[in-house]
């Protein structure tokens, strides 16, 4: 095992590293930029080096500043955590240039699946479902004919398009004519190009993710799902383990992860995105090479520490388990309590903390870098704190999260947790009944 | 279930009841001293109420004043915790009469078991063995037959005595003639009484505990065992599950403790506690008919709720679960974190917490009553905290904690986390050679 690591980021993640490698003995190296002097991580790490300004293109993205640390720290490898520089390939490679371990997936893994295209041709020769899309269509007959064969709904996007320009969602052949010319002119207007293309629509559709993991040595188990689907604006505001799915369809899931990554012989951690329709029908979105942010529930309903396993994995001891020691125990949920005000459409609200209070008991993990007399930086996302319930049933871990959040104290700052209680509270989440557009649909006024 | 409950108690056990009351949709009346009128669980609860001064006699203990509290609250039932008045059969059969739920075992069961005589009665008539011990030794002769029959070493005592005076450990009986004269001369100056009993002694025997749970109505089960060896002048200071006796060994214990506890047909959750010899011999030593302090090590590795189980028996729900839904799964540790200081003789160390910070992550789990800014009164006991760990080996539990205590700030207060840290370091304790004489023997200087 590894005797010296650095942590090649910041807040929450950055104490989840150092927890897993002070636990397995690894001393730990923290980066920080001068507006994370004060952090946690820094603080309880064994070093800590300065690697720049509060931008993170200076410090956190600065690649050459990384390496530096790394090398003048004698660490033998570095986590890159989520985000920042965890999925760059580039970076991945340069570690391994200067002799210095990735905790991740080789460069190659992350290449493979690292754009859109490359990662729905590596699905397709998995044999992974990707929505049905068809290429540019010529002609209205043509539209016709591939909306004939995926079936309604279907939405014509702009080959050129994004931020929803040129969209429209058809519901019936009737619609499609008129739909197709004006979403066209749409297009040549805001694009100067009129090509269009088509994919199925999914109405309410749930994201249920897999976590993966893969020895690279031709080995890859997964952990179950998580089921994503509370999302406000695509970012994901609580997450749960297991999804309300039936067991075969979460199986089935499961297996088709497992082919993809196996196919791209994967290393490390990582996670599959799917979106799930209302008849089962599931495909697969994209792929994480990295740590997620809501691993905590599957470790919650797993208990295996998946940090750990990526350390096993980096410094070559392979994986310490295999598919059949993996079971689900119950159900876990997380919220990422944001430094946010939920009544000011979600506005930042840096500040200092005066008061922080954490819950505790039964089922309940925190995972935070602030503390009290901490002042939350302005330069990086909001997330002051996960917490985790977790219970023997679905009933019971709502219960205990609302339990839990009642007894948190945030003080200095607005926070999404009277959000979070709105969205414990609602009928149609107490369900399960959930999808990505939930919020939007249910959760207004 | 119940609809409102009165917490007779403080602290962090009145927190871990209203954190399960509050999960059950169950409202909560926590009682004070005017000692704890900032406490968490008053400040957390739906209703407090003042119950007298801060000596407990007047408050905690005074049966008049807890159930006019219950009865102007109209609280359906009274949850004791642990200590003051939660093994009081008076005070059970009291709440009965005024048609209030005690939420704890029958009066019947409390007298059954509560005082020795009568304990050791109910272990021989179960078939659970007890120490083995002779009446009183009318003669040198006499006292030679019976240790020969039990097998040295011995331990004589005096029949009127306590605090040691009166005892010898005898280890031959060339030993024999002159300790018991010694020893009845001791005492006859000590007591005015020179007789003696004697009693197999046990050198270095564990602290194992089997906890239990029946539902009044016949059906009794166990969660299985804790190790408490690691005891202070009889006070536990770190608290494990499972022990590590081989398996075989501990599911004997725990079959005993099923046999005495169905023998007097026992109600909701208690403890057997045993005294295990080097040898794998076993002997009951006393029932605590009560929820224990070191309860979360069991909850961690069976992962059930011990006292929403408690709140379901009383409310005459029955018990949730069969004995064959209970599985240990890895292992947990809990430290007791005192308000004492270990570098002076663990003096008591009362005062206002300035800063807090509770370590989090995986597998860790904190139940504390205390915030930063809270005063600790002096009238009460000194636990300001329990920290638990939970790892899938005792190793990791250990490295777990380690890292929980490392992480975690108490100012104000000197605390006992550096004599913790000790036990966890020290060799002997990570080998599991643990006995109730560890700390005497194996923590000096």
């Amino acid at each position: 095992m590894f005797k010296k690591i650095l942590i090649a980021n910041r807040g929450e993640i950055a104490l989840r590293v150092l927890r897993a490698a002070r636990e397995l003995g690894i001393k730990t190296v923290q980066v920080y930029s001068t507006a994370d002097e004060n952090s946690l991580p820094v603080l309880l790490a064994d070093e800590s080096i300065c690697i720049g300004p509060p931008a993170s293109a200076g410090s956190y993205l600065n690649v050459r500043n990384l390496l530096s640390a790394a090398l003048v720290t004698g660490a033998e490898a570095i986590h890159p955590g989520y985000g920042f520089l965890s999925e760059n390939a580039e970076f991945a490679q340069k570690c391994e240039e200067h002799g210095i371990t990735f905790i991740g997936p080789r460069p190659e893994n992350i290449r493979a699946i690292g754009d859109k295209a490359s990662a729905r041709r590596v699905a397709q020769e998995s044999d992974v479902p990707v929505v049905p899309g068809s290429g540019a269509l010529a002609s209205l007959d043509e539209a016709k004919a591939f909306a004939a064969k995926i079936g309604y709904p279907v939405i014509l996007k702009a080959s050129a398009g994004g931020g929803g320009r040129g969209m429209r969602i058809v519901r019936s052949e009737e619609e499609l004519a008129r739909n197709l010319a004006n979403a066209q002119e749409e297009a040549r207007a805001a694009f100067g190009n009129g090509e269009m293309y088509m994919e199925k629509f999914l109405e309410e559709p749930r994201h249920v993710e897999i976590q993966v993991f893969g020895d690279g040595e031709g080995h890859v188990m997964h952990f179950f799902d998580r089921d994503c689907s509370i999302q406000r604006r695509y970012q994901k505001v609580l997450e749960e383990a297991p999804s309300t799915l039936d067991t075969a369809l979460r199986l089935e899931i499961a297996e088709a992860a497992v082919r993809l990554a196996r196919h791209i012989n994967y290393r490390g951690a990582g996670t599959c995105e799917f979106l799930v329709d209302r008849d089962g029908s599931f495909y697969f979105s994209e792929m994480n090479t990295r740590i997620q942010v809501e691993h905590p529930v599957t470790e919650m309903v797993t208990r295996f520490d998946l940090v750990r396993e990526q350390f096993r994995v980096a410094a070559g001891e392979g994986l310490s388990l295999a598919q059949e020691d993996v079971t689900v125990s119950g159900h876990a949920i997380e919220v990422r309590v944001n430094a946010e005000d939920p009544d000011r459409d979600f506005r930042p609200s840096a500040g200092t903390l005066t008061d922080v209070h954490w819950p505790g008991g039964p089922g309940i993990r925190v995972d935070s870098h602030v503390y009290a007399g901490y002042r939350i930086p302005p330069h990086y996302d909001s997330l002051v704190a996960k917490i985790i319930a977790w219970a023997p049933t679905r009933d019971e871990a709502i219960a205990r999260m609302r339990r839990a959040l009642q007894e948190t104290v945030l003080e200095g700052i607005k926070t999404t947790i009277p959000f979070h209680l709105r969205v414990l509270d609602n009928a149609f989440y107490q369900r399960g009944a959930v999808y990505t557009t939930f919020i939007a649909k249910r959760m207004q006024g």
